[in-house]
């Protein structure tokens, strides 16, 4: 018997096809067709979300995880418009990447094509799955998406309206699938999927994203895991390095590109350390540090090898005094995921040589690494941050959802 | 104990950070010494794969296999003229890809950098032990070399004398491994390497390409397999059908790019298809077909959905006489490894549906499926020709060997 997994995998393979003949416009209007869909079915679907939140109240679930849960009309709202947003955004299929002519009269042509099936594998939060379908439609994919089982009611009664919306549309219906099978099987059967899904997506947490990358033999692109770091250098000013370090840690220390490891020349940290670590200190930060930190700050615990390669994503920092930029350097290489990092400087020479020898998908000379991201970098869109170095690396927009085709037009050339 | 894998492995990435602060030219100059080093070692390599070459009497290998195994004085000028060539290649390294300014005054720019540490996994043929490692060097990446043990004392000699010339400069002798482990298990280990390998590169036949795809989860550029067509339809011009069809089976077989089922539209094939044919019988080609085929041509043996998903590499085909072009596209989506696929036609509007419609790397219009490759797309160099959707399709020079990295350029900006 063909499993769920593979009978959905195959409709989203058919409706590709159709999908990759679609124009712009009949995309969009079935985008918004499924925005329209989404707010006159809110009703039903924050009724659906209900039986999800009552199940995750029963089962312990913490507040946290059913706040991100939770629908309600202002967010059912807010996810509709998120859609507007991409019908509003230029579509990258067909763009012309390159054109060359060849001696033999041949001409050749590079143009953006969508890739195909893209399965997206996420966590508990009903969003993700209008805002990956949409992205996913815009760039003329099919996509099969597998959401945590927490948020299965709501997005089955999500994926029921989107579906419904686009009955009236040329959009197939079959380019979105749901993938319910509650059971982790059904995750490791789309990674080996090879043949049916052309690329894997994982959003969520570091263990969701490392089984998808440990388990996949289908292409993966992958996403998340950010241990970023600030590096104030010696000749840094300090109100800049204090603005700069403050925001990369606490202005939303959830998310990937924000600070876990505050690295500071220890010129600079003779001297205004103690200024600098007493914000932190004032905003209920725990602080883990060197030996010269903990000498310096007595408020500080030690820091292990351990903290520094943990990705807290909460109020807790490290802070490591360090000789020089080469050191920061070894830190980073060592210890860093390769997501984001920071130099805070005033030598335009250490900036080079931090801005070139630091190997991630974004690095920073005097801004806070929380830049990382497909909204601030003006994409208009974000289907997740790249932290590998195929295909897509850093924060992608819709032409990450693209791969390319090379048309070759001649008049009967043949090779000799 | 740490295996030779990963201790090779280790030390490629170490010297990959060193390999990112080489200048081109100091690229380029590593380069030619590499190449210098080829001949005036060339007895040496040739000896050592006379040891390769008598194993394999030994063990009753064919002579094509021998014949793409032997080095001799020739072979060894043209391996380094081969890198030569690279050297004169511009380096994709440090490419300005995108750059924008943002409202907030960020500076961001999208520049190439290398990738890292590639992995090579290939067959019996010492050329590709240069070559790969050429190209990988050429674009600041370290490699890991695993070619097959047929030829184990040709590219131990080989990785020695490259990496003997490498003393002499700023490159780094460890950017080159070599693999000496002829067990697969070293293959399988190198497949699960994250973390030490950014990607692996598989070169060979269908079964390494398998293998490489289905067991490793570092990311793959999968290379390789081609089942291609030439659908020759209402319209075609005689001649040229012939031609393009007869260019792509017959010039080199062996390859990935060449025709495996020519697809005959039927008005096409009632006036043409017996003297279409004849060339190919008079050049000794073995045809296989649907039964309208058949009954066309007494030569022809009947031919299964086995033989249509068939890459021959050899002097067989298969004919196909179809209905019309969307039979030619079924077949093709259904048969077809999304390498390469030719219409030969006079009728604009088919030809752009099959330039549209059919999901391959490269679609052409009226020239043979033959000039998939690098050189004959201008790139001066292939690393091979990627069937897959993520990172770079169809045939891959330079700059398929890099990766991206923003760099961001503030004066204290912080996200608010």
């Amino acid at each position: 018997m063909t499993s769920e997994v593979r009978q959905k995998a195959a409709l989203a393979q058919d409706a590709a096809a159709i999908m990759n003949r679609l124009t712009t416009e009949q995309k969009n209007t079935a985008l918004l067709h499924m925005a329209d869909a989404l707010l006159s079915g809110q009703a039903a679907i924050i009724e659906a979300n209900a039986l999800d939140l009552q199940r995750g109240r029963e089962q312990g679930t913490s507040p946290s995880l059913l706040d991100r849960l939770a629908l309600n009309g202002d967010r059912v709202a807010a996810i509709a418009e998120g859609l507007r947003q991409i019908v509003g955004l230029p579509d990258p299929v067909g763009e012309l990447l390159e054109h060359f002519d060849r001696p033999n009269g041949l001409k050749v042509e590079k143009v953006r094509v969508p890739i195909g099936v893209i399965g997206m594998i996420y966590e508990a939060r009903p969003n993700v799955t209008v805002d990956a379908a949409g992205l996913c439609l815009k760039t003329g994919n099919s996509v099969v998406l597998r959401g945590g089982s927490a948020a299965i009611e709501s997005n089955r009664k999500i994926v029921e309206v989107l579906k419904a919306a686009l009955g009236e549309t040329a959009m197939p219906a079959d380019a979105i699938q749901l993938i319910e099978d509650s059971d982790r099987a059904s995750v490791n059967e789309m990674l080996k999927l090879n043949g049916l899904l052309d690329v894997v997506i994982p959003r969520g947490g570091a263990s969701l994203i490392r089984n998808v990358v440990e388990n996949a033999t289908v292409p993966v692109i992958e996403t998340g895991a950010g241990i970023c770091h600030t590096f104030v250098d010696a000749s840094a000013d300090f109100d800049m390095a204090s603005a700069i370090a403050f925001n990369a840690k606490v202005q939303r220390p959830s998310v990937c590109n924000s600070m876990e490891t505050l690295l500071v020349h220890e010129a600079f940290a003779e001297k205004h350390l103690v200024r600098l670590a007493d914000r932190f200190i004032q905003a209920g930060i725990e602080l883990r540090g060197c030996e010269r930190t903990t000498s310096l700050l007595a408020s500080a615990k030690p820091a292990t090898d351990e903290d520094y390669g943990t990705e807290y994503n909460d109020y807790i920092m490290n802070i490591r005094v360090v000789s020089d930029l080469d050191a920061a350097l070894d830190h980073i290489s060592r210890f860093g995921t390769k997501h984001s990092e920071c130099i805070v400087t005033g030598n335009a020479q250490n900036a080079d040589r931090f801005i070139h020898e630091v190997d991630a998908a974004a690095v920073y000379h005097n801004a806070s690494t929380r830049f990382t991201d497909g909204f601030e970098f003006g994409f208009g869109a974000e289907i997740g941050i790249s932290t590998q170095k195929l295909h897509a690396r850093g924060p992608m927009g819709l032409p990450a959802l693209t791969s390319t085709k090379y048309r070759v037009f001649g008049n009967g050339q043949i090779r000799g």
